[in-house]
């Protein structure tokens, strides 16, 4: 007998960002699987089962959840965010790839959410507004000079760039050397925003110019968005600066 | 008197895919600006009035919207999936920042939603869950050549990419000459998935191969993956493959 698995995601953190689609996956499943603090925005039911973990447990954390799929029972792994952008979706894919036949007849069904980037986007203007890139500059499981690489690439083929992941205990340096590898191929002048827990009550967005950004402006809980020389300021009066990147490249189509 | 705009994100199509924020800002406004479909999208009370309009009116909508918003109205202006992803965000911002002073006095709003690129990652299982980037392919508003110095620099830089607009009847061979430019630099076995309305009862997810993949295989309604030489299918008896890309880069940190 065959059970169900559901990987859904919560969206950035306020429970008016999650969708409907989440909240009824969540309430037909039995168990639960996830990083604490994502399983206890969940106002689950007493017959529902809490199975919570580390953050750096993905792949035990997906194998656990397909083996009770796999005896029958009604899964759920949550995620923040969307779970297909550095969370657990591509976990339990790796997990079903590498595991027992028997996995791949479960039914496992992916619930997209509101990933940070585009929350704090949101928050900021439209900075994602033209081509744009997401980086995770974790090296746990991908070597540095491939983010390094791909950070070159991104700038000087002009996309924006949302970094997720971009410092941690263990990584304190990544972010800061980024922005150093961005400063020798983009102007001083592009804005970078810091964007943390976009939408909740701890919300704080900074907007700092590329020369001036340091790493120890995030914590492991940000995303970072950096525009591209095309991305423009529009100051405000008592507001904060919207910051957008045109849709039209170099002033075209205006 | 100043008004206030929000730009809000109604997601992929589904209507159990909008937030209860996006339905909450859609609640609050008395005037609705956007792409007549996506107006067509909401249940408005007899005293919200619909300013719907063709959807190549960006930036002549934008501006409609600022201007009631700068007489005192309470003004929403509506995306499909989420507004800065390629949507009316963008938009706004350029018609403030080219507008009167008196337009950045506007309390302005930006909701995001879940963007088609997520919903179709989802059916597919995870192809976003490395580096990944989303590219328009419409040479409306940037010429040609830069969407092909992306297309090169993504493919070679191991980014997945997201398609966005990727045809039209006026643009019909821009997604089959990509493809052709993507052959060049990426190995035929690579997953493209073409995703149409993700979510909806008219659902449509197709995988081949890029060394079969054609510009007539999608429309403009259309959200094309295209992996990397990482992304991977997992085949399944009675059920669609599962496309994801992994987390580590070259199998490390298996």
């Amino acid at each position: 007998m065959t059970g169900t698995l559901s990987v859904v995601g919560l969206g950035p953190g306020s429970p008016d960002q999650i969708t409907p689609e989440a909240l009824a996956a969540v309430a037909v499943a039995t168990d639960f699987f996830g990083y604490f603090p994502y399983i206890d925005r969940l106002n689950l039911r007493p017959d529902q089962r809490r199975h919570a973990s580390d953050n750096r447990e993905e792949l035990f954390r997906a194998r656990a959840a397909l083996e009770m799929a796999a005896k029958g029972e009604k899964v759920c792994v949550v995620s923040g965010g969307d779970p297909g952008v550095f969370a657990m979706a591509a976990a339990v894919c790796e997990a079903i790839d590498d595991g027992p036949a028997e996995w791949r007849e479960i039914e496992m069904s992916v619930v997209p959410g509101v990933t940070a980037m585009l929350a704090v986007a949101a928050k900021a203007g439209a900075p994602l507004g033209h081509d744009f890139c997401a980086i995770s500059l974790s090296n746990n499981l991908k070597p540095w000079d491939i983010i390094e690489k791909r950070l070159v690439a991104a700038a000087t083929a002009g996309f924006v760039m949302a970094f997720y992941n971009p410092i941690s205990k263990a990584r304190p340096h990544q972010l800061g050397e980024a922005f150093d590898i961005l400063r020798a191929h983009l102007p001083g002048s592009v804005p970078v925003i810091f964007g943390r827990a976009a939408g909740r009550p701890d919300e704080a967005i900074h907007i700092v110019e590329l020369a001036d950004a340091k790493g120890e402006m995030a914590d492991m809980a940000t995303c970072v968005i950096v525009g591209t020389a095309e991305t423009r300021l529009i100051e405000r009066k008592d507001q904060r600066p919207i910051v957008y990147s045109p849709r039209s490249f170099g002033g075209a189509g205006k």
